[in-house]
C-alpha cells in the first residue's frame, strides 16, 4: 500500500488510461488545486490516428508515440504510475492494481476499445487488428512479408495470394489503410523488386454497409471510394465476411457466396470497450451498451456515482443527438470530455456547477493517399488535396511533442518528395507464421463457391 | 529451383549479408559487367553503430535502419533476396537456403558476428547483448521498465537494485551505453519520477582488461574512463564477471570476489562470429579463429577458394600488423573490404590483378556522452566537445539514406537543446520478465563474500 492512501487531502483524481481523454483531463488539471494520478499500462500515449502509418511502414512507432512522464513531468501536481486497474470499489473509493490499492475522490476512466471479432475471436490470429504499437508492427511484418514471399514464390497461383490483400472493414482506418497500402504497391515499392511486379497487388476493401465511410455523407463516400478506385482499391461494399480461415475469406454479397484467395487479411471493423467496461459495471452496476461501452450521464458521470466518469471511447453518451446514437468514437470526442469533466471538477471544488457536456462537432477528416482525402467540416465539405493538406496539418497540430510534430512533418515531406516509406523493417517475430497457400486453392478474382 | 540455376551468364556475384561490407560490395558491383544476387535474413541495412542510442531510447529502429531494397533499387544488375542460407557447396559453387539453392561464381560471405557469453549461455538471458534491433528494444524494455518498478517499489533496498545498472564489457558498446544511460539517468528522466530520485541510479562498468577501450591509446582510455566518471558511471577496470544470477552479478578482482544486485544487467563483452564461418569451414576447410571467424588470405579470399571471400566482422585479416593482430571489428574495416572485393572482381573479369588488400585506418571515435567523446585518428589524437561533434559528424556521413541523416540530425539537435529522448517507450514482449529481489540480498556498494 502506497502513501496516496494514507494522506487524505487535497483531492485525488485518479485517472485510469493515457489516451487522449485521460490526457487532456490531467492537462487540463494541472494548475487545479487537486493530486493527480493517471495510470496506464504502457509508458507511453500513442497518437492513435496515425497508427495506420506505422503498419505501411511510413512513420516509425517513436514519431507517434510520447512517453506520458514527459508529457506530464511540468504538471507538478500529477503522478504517472504504470499499472493495470484489476478492480474498482465504489464504496470504499478504492482501484486495486497488481500489487496495490490506491484512494481517489474522484476516479476518471478513459480506458478505450479494442477490436473485436464479432464472436469469432479466432479470427484474430488469421486477421490482425490494428489499436496498439504491437499491432501494427504485427501489420507491418505481414504486409512486407507478403511482399518478400511474393518475390521468391514461382508459381504463379500463390505468387497471386501473397500479392492479394484483404481489408475487412471500410470505417476510417480501412479507408487509410487500403490508401496506403496501395501507394505502398503501386508506387513506393514499385523498382525494388526484380521478379515481381508489385502493381499487379490486389487490395481489396469489404465493408457490410451499402458504403464506405457511413458516418460521412452520402457524397463524401462516394468521393473516398473514387479515390480508393482511382488508387487501384477494389472496393466491395453490402458484403459481409462469413469465415476466415488461413489464406482464404469467405464473404457473403446479398444472396451471393464468394471466397478469396489471400496470404494478408487485416482487420479494421467492429470494435468492443475495454475491460474496465465490465469492472465499472460491476462495481456500480452501471449499464453498458452492446460494445461494453458504458453508458454515461449528461456531465459523463457514472449513474449513481457523481464522483465517477468515464470519457473518450469507453462512454457511450447518447444525450445529444436527438435519435439516442452515441458519439463517434474519435479522439476530438475524448479530448473534449477530458477537459470538461476536469473543468466540472473545478467548478465542484469551488462548489459551481457546469451544464451538461455538448460536443463540438468540427468536422471528420479522412486520408486516403497521397493527395487525397475528404473532409467534412460541418460549414464545408471538401475532397481531393485541400482535404489531404487539411488533414496534414490538422494532425501535424494535434501530435503531442514538438519533437514529433517535426520528425513526421519531415517524414511525410520526404515521403511526399521522394515517395518512400521511411521505416519498411520487418521485425518483431511473427504471432503466427504465414501459411503456403494450398495448391489447388484459386487465387483469382472472387469465385462463386 | 529459380531462375538463378539456369542461365550461366554473366558471372554472377553473390553477397550473403547486408551489413556495411556487403552492402559496399554490392554498391560497388553497381556498374560491373555481373549480376548481384545479395541475401540477408532481414530486409533492411542496420546501422549498428549507432544502435546503442536505440536501447537508451534516443532514436526510432527506423532512424537506422533502411529496407535494402530501397538502397539497391537503383542498382539494375542487383537482386535482393530474403533468406537464410544453410550451406555453401563450393565444388558445385552453389549455395543453399532454406527452400531453394543458387548457383554463384563468386561467392562473398559477409555475415557478421554477434555476442558471446564465453561458453555461459545461460547468461544471455539475464545479460542481454546488443546486436539486433529486437536486441535494443529488450534492452530499451529493461531499462526502462526498471525506472517504471523502482518508482513503484516501496522498500528501500530493492528500489536500489532497480536504480543499480551493470554493464559488462567496456569496449566501445559499453562506454557508450554507460554515457548514454547516464545522461538518461542524471539529466533526461530527472523530473519525470515522483517517488524516485534518478540521480541516485548506480550505473557500474566492468572491464576484464585494465583500461576500458583497450583499441586506443593508454591516453585516450584514460580521458575516456575520466569523462564516464565525471557523467557518474562507476568505471571498474580489471573485473571479471565470475557469474551471472538473476539480479546478481558476481566478479573477481585480483583475488577478491565481490557481488552486486542489479535488476538491470547490460552486455557488451564478447562477440562470436556467425553460424557462416562454420559453414564455410565445413564446406572449405579453410581454417578458424577461436572467435570463430574465417582467417582470410591477403586479397581476402578463402585459402584455397579464389572466388569464395569473407569480409568484415566475420574475417580476421592478419596480414596488416607484424603482430598478426587481426583487423578491428568495425565498420570502416567492413566497407573497406567489400569495395575491395568488387575491385578486385572487376580486375580479374578484365584479367588483370590487384594487390592485397590494406586497410585505411582514418582513426576512431568513441562517444561518451553529450559533448564528450575520444577520438584517435591517427595524426591526432582528441577528446571532449570537438572529438563529440567529429562523431556526430562522421557517424551522420555515413548514415544510409537520406531521409534517416536528416531525421538523427534533427533528433540529435532536438535531444540536445531539450536533453530529452525521443523514443522512450517500453514496446515488445519480455523474453525474461525482471524478477523481484530478495529480501534478504544486499543492495549497497559492491560486498565480499
Amino acid at each position: 500500500m502506497s502513501n496516496e492512501t494514507k494522506t487524505q487531502s487535497p483531492h485525488h483524481v485518479v485517472i485510469v488510461g493515457g489516451g487522449f481523454g485521460g490526457l487532456y483531463a490531467a492537462q487540463a488539471l494541472r494548475k487545479a488545486p487537486v493530486k493527480v494520478t493517471l495510470i496506464d499500462k504502457r509508458n507511453f500515449h500513442l497518437f492513435q490516428p496515425l497508427l495506420y502509418q506505422v503498419a505501411t511502414g511510413k512513420l516509425s512507432p517513436g514519431d507517434i508515440s510520447s512517453p506520458l512522464r514527459g508529457i506530464l513531468s511540468p504538471n507538478k501536481n500529477t503522478k504517472v504510475l504504470m499499472g493495470e486497474v484489476t478492480g474498482i470499489d465504489s464504496k470504499q473509493q478504492k482501484i486495486q492494481l497488481h500489487d496495490e490499492e490506491l484512494s481517489y475522490d474522484t476516479l476518471i476512466v478513459a480506458t478505450g476499445v479494442s477490436h473485436h471479432y464479432f464472436g469469432n475471436d479466432q479470427w484474430a490470429q488469421k486477421a490482425p487488428g490494428l489499436k496498439t504499437i504491437e499491432d501494427a508492427l504485427e501489420m507491418r511484418r505481414r504486409i512486407f512479408s507478403a511482399f518478400e514471399a511474393a518475390e521468391k514464390e514461382t508459381d504463379p497461383e500463390k505468387r497471386r495470394a501473397w500479392l492479394t490483400f484483404v481489408l475487412v472493414g471500410g470505417g476510417p482506418t480501412g479507408v487509410e489503410l487500403a490508401g496506403s497500402l496501395a501507394e505502398l504497391a503501386y508506387r513506393a515499392l514499385k523498382e525494388d523488386f526484380r521478379n515481381i511486379d508489385t502493381s499487379e497487388t490486389k487490395i481489396l476493401l469489404l465493408e457490410g454497409m451499402d458504403r464506405i465511410l457511413p458516418p460521412y455523407t452520402l457524397e463524401l463516400s462516394a468521393k473516398a471510394k473514387a479515390s480508393l478506385e482511382y488508387l487501384g482499391v477494389m472496393v466491395q461494399t453490402g458484403t459481409l465476411v462469413t469465415n476466415i480461415e488461413d489464406n482464404l475469406v469467405t464473404m457473403r454479397r446479398g444472396e451471393q457466396i464468394e471466397q478469396i484467395s489471400a496470404q494478408t487479411i487485416l482487420w479494421a471493423a467492429g470494435m468492443k470497450a475495454s475491460g474496465m467496461g465490465a469492472v465499472l459495471a460491476e462495481s456500480t452496476g452501471v449499464e453498458l451498451d452492446r460494445a461494453g461501452r458504458v453508458i454515461v450521464e449528461p456531465d459523463l458521470s457514472v449513474t449513481g456515482h457523481p464522483n465517477i466518469f468515464a470519457i473518450g471511447d469507453l462512454a457511450n453518451f447518447p444525450h445529444q443527438y436527438e435519435n439516442g446514437k452515441s458519439l463517434p468514437g474519435v479522439a476530438p470526442v475524448a479530448m473534449q470530455q477530458g477537459s470538461y469533466v476536469a473543468r466540472l471538477l473545478k467548478k465542484r471544488l469551488q462548489e459551481k456547477t457546469l451544464p451538461s457536456f455538448h460536443y463540438n462537432d468540427y468536422g471528420s477528416l479522412a486520408v486516403i493517399g497521397r493527395n487525397a482525402a475528404v473532409a467534412d467540416l460541418g460549414f464545408v465539405k471538401f475532397a481531393g488535396f485541400p482535404a489531404w493538406l487539411a488533414w496534414v496539418f490538422i494532425h501535424i497540430l494535434f501530435l503531442i511533442e514538438f519533437d514529433n510534430k517535426l520528425l513526421v512533418m519531415i517524414q511525410w515531406g520526404w515521403d511526399y518528395l521522394s515517395r518512400q516509406g521511411g521505416a519498411r523493417l520487418i521485425t518483431n517475430q511473427s504471432r503466427q507464421p504465414p501459411k503456403a497457400v494450398e495448391e489447388e486453392e484459386n487465387h483469382q478474382t472472387p469465385v462463386k463457391v
